[in-house]
């Protein structure tokens, strides 16, 4: 159990920086088709429509994973290299989310893609909601003084949206529509 | 409203390295065309004169805005979560650029083309207005010290891009180079 | 031989980027296939299943480089110009290993491509050993009071992975599946 | 001219980040080519050798640059926004590096592309020469004790490759080979 500042330091720089390349690489996705012709630039800009509103939610979601992280991380004190481990198999989830929402932009009404989409989600959530638990088990790599409310106000908010997403992999067998519909709960839960 | 000093710092790195990508991923364009010929490799390298063109107008103008990002963060001192979403919302658009110079580039008489990058530029310059506008707002974010006349001055500047592109816009319809054109008003505010 | 905290930050600094831009870079390779059907996306992302587990390989053996490499770091204290051009010779290889596993996982079972991925672990592993003998050399870039037993045991564990791939690159000329097995030895030897 | 350390800082990390992602990218340009058979993975893994070697080329001249960047920048106290402007112009021509060094790979002995790369690095050197030249004029930015001497050393230091470059440009319509053979001419003043 460490507690040199540099390393936790670096920690944290390590994971920004795969936060960062994961969400700047979404823009790769943004391109005109190849047969685009000079007289229908403006027509094609607009068919691209899509593609713009799936890089404008992708960014969107790995800024809130980012977020979180960021306000997560500002209670841990030390760590370990258990913690160091769980958190590289957070960031593994989050650099696959660019193509899972990807698969998710070109079959946005299909079943397995919902369930695709839901599964990652659902994965990088339960990897956020395990390193928060191994961190804060007997206050392991947070401060003492942290209450136990807090810790497990925290703990809550972390599990909810790994269920909700849970819960829609079975719905998106039944209506993809429904399925994502049901991702706006966790919205409702934080506003 | 934190004053945490490592959190206000994960803030800026983030921009940075996002700010980083986007401006390096641009290399990525310079390319030789798949079919140059042993024979023509001169030839080829100064018919690429427009993407060596493009390449630097780009890096030129996502180096500006990284170089205002981090003039006005000087003067942030502490942060809420909405800072970091509008600031999200500003890499959103940075990390968007190189895709915007791109249609710029191939369709560079185009109305649309030159339309849509003056969108481009004017969404980004109204998210770093609102991101310093929300910041200066009754002191949230930064030192009290700060005299009312500065913040209003940056404010100013922070504004002036985007009501010039917003402008160009209409002016594109009218004519492309004149809404080019337009845009060197910007440099005359700067210099 | 330089003590300045800066310079030693960005020597640290830049290799974590570097780790960081590698390991993402893995997620680019994450595709379905161009000729995917409306109706065959589920089909198609669980035949994916070779995609994923390499993904997942890759991103761990990147990952573990990364805290072996926070780990040792821990105990460098100073730093001189052959000792940031050897870390850089490490980076190069780190660099080089999303392109191994690519080759390892198009071709798993052939024994050039067994052989290939042994032969870039076992320089990147003697990469970070010779960085490790440079550094500890007559307590050149470390603390004084660093245990000669300490350095020597880090040695060791250094040593022992390209051992092991230099024993399976023979290996792979017999049997492909025995070198990839032999592999294991090294997990056995850290846990 | 400022002096506070973030904002040197920030500078320093946003040079490091793309440095590091130019050096990283260069990987992308490792593959096997696409119609690589099943049985002649050994025989394409050795015909990749030119690829291995230009990477670790690219490799290393960055990382040298990179080196370099570090070595001067230690003496740097305060910034300026044209010292900011001047690093953002030299941070373009490194990221502009691996495309001269594709050109250079792939028509290795044509005149073009071996005058195209020294013109790139030229142009580099000379950037970093300015950088320098500009930041120790009348001590602008660095600090008034490092003496004349050290200054004046490292400005010429600096500018040798250029001009080896510079006088290559018109070598290789001679002869490549004799153009990229006076290259060597650098890395005698410095060894």
């Amino acid at each position: 159990m460490k507690r040199d500042k540099l390393g936790l330091d670096r920690i944290i720089f390590f994971s920004d920086a795969v936060f960062a390349i994961a969400i700047t690489l979404l823009s790769l996705d943004l391109r005109l088709p190849a047969n685009t012709q000079q007289d229908s630039v403006g027509y094609d800009l607009i068919r691209l429509l899509p593609e713009y509103q799936s890089y404008a939610t992708s960014f969107i979601v790995i800024g809130l994973y980012w977020i979180s992280h960021h306000h997560y991380f500002r209670f841990i004190r030390r760590y370990d290299y258990l913690f160091v481990a769980i958190n590289i198999g957070l960031l593994m989830c989050i650099a696959a989310l660019p193509f899972a929402t990807s698969v998710l932009d070109t079959y946005s009404n299909h079943r397995s893609a919902v369930a695709f989409y839901a599964l990652c989600m659902m994965l990088t959530g339960l990897m956020k909601t395990w390193l928060w638990h191994y961190a804060t088990q007997n206050f392991r790599l947070v401060h003492r003084r942290l209450s136990v409310q807090r810790i497990r106000l925290l703990t809550q908010r972390a599990l909810i949206p790994p269920l909700v997403f849970a819960a829609s992999i079975g719905l998106a067998m039944l209506s993809p529509a429904l399925a994502k519909l049901s991702w706006g709960a966790i919205a409702l839960v934080f506003f």
